[in-house]
């Protein structure tokens, strides 16, 4: 379990733990199904001593499980897992990629989908109530609970 | 219109706009309503000096427009809106803030609440099809274009 509790914001919170944009992509390529150290170096062309760093702090935080295996003839080796709350990143980052895909486009097209794999429908994220309705972005506000630091009423 | 059409992932591509942690919470303060250079600062805890970088590039990469105001007797002074695009990333905050509150979660429990403005019920962030039902996450896979830079099966 991550273990961030400060600073009180929700959003920092998550932000001490994908703090920087080679976790956002080591991420990827997890979710992507990457977790062998010799392909997350290679797809991302990030140098060893830098993956290596990142993969122990993801690890640390409890984004990824690091495991062992060994191939016939060959000495053992560590692979990376997502943990659970790895895996629950994958809204956050389908919400940077449906965010790029519409005001970064890429000429040629994404080179990615969100795909239901039952239905193989393409997928967006959105906002849903409980019941699992559709919300339209413009309906939903941020709203600080009264009394909490985010209360700008009763700020300083 | 933001710019970046390199690199290929629309996550990465994302990430050259929103590449940093502060560019990430002023981005909430301007979701909660802050437009003032002084209120950002105040609400932040941040350096004038970083703020203005930050702000100045936020306008460039077309996330913030830049206004002035004149309050009666005082001089003009700068204010820092939202673009269409800068709303847009209202889910990718969101999503961030979910998952703080699932797997970071304050103690004393969460600061600031999603909102339907209708009909003031909570709101989650979650894939769903196009029609607007909610996918499980599960259910959702990235799958990369065949013959895109995503394809792993034609990768070198």
């Amino acid at each position: 379990m991550p273990t961030a509790t400060q600073p009180n914001c929700s959003i920092a919170r998550t932000l001490q733990l994908v703090s920087d944009r080679w976790t956002f992509l080591i991420l990827r390529e997890a979710h992507l199904g990457t977790t062998r150290f010799a392909d997350f170096r290679d797809y991302l062309g990030i140098a060893p001593n830098i993956l290596t760093n990142h993969l122990n702090s993801m690890v640390d935080s409890g984004l990824l499980e690091k495991r062992e295996y060994q191939s016939p003839g060959e000495r053992s080796r560590s692979s990376y897992h997502l943990t659970p709350a790895g895996e629950d990143l994958k809204l956050v980052l389908a919400a940077l990629q449906q965010w790029g895909d519409v005001h970064a486009p890429r000429p040629d097209g994404p080179t990615v989908l969100r795909r239901n794999t039952q239905s193989k429908e393409p997928v967006n994220v959105a906002f849903i109530t409980k019941t699992g309705t559709a919300v339209p972005d413009e309906d939903v506000i941020f709203d600080p609970v009264p009394g909490s630091p985010a209360d700008r009423t009763t700020w300083r």
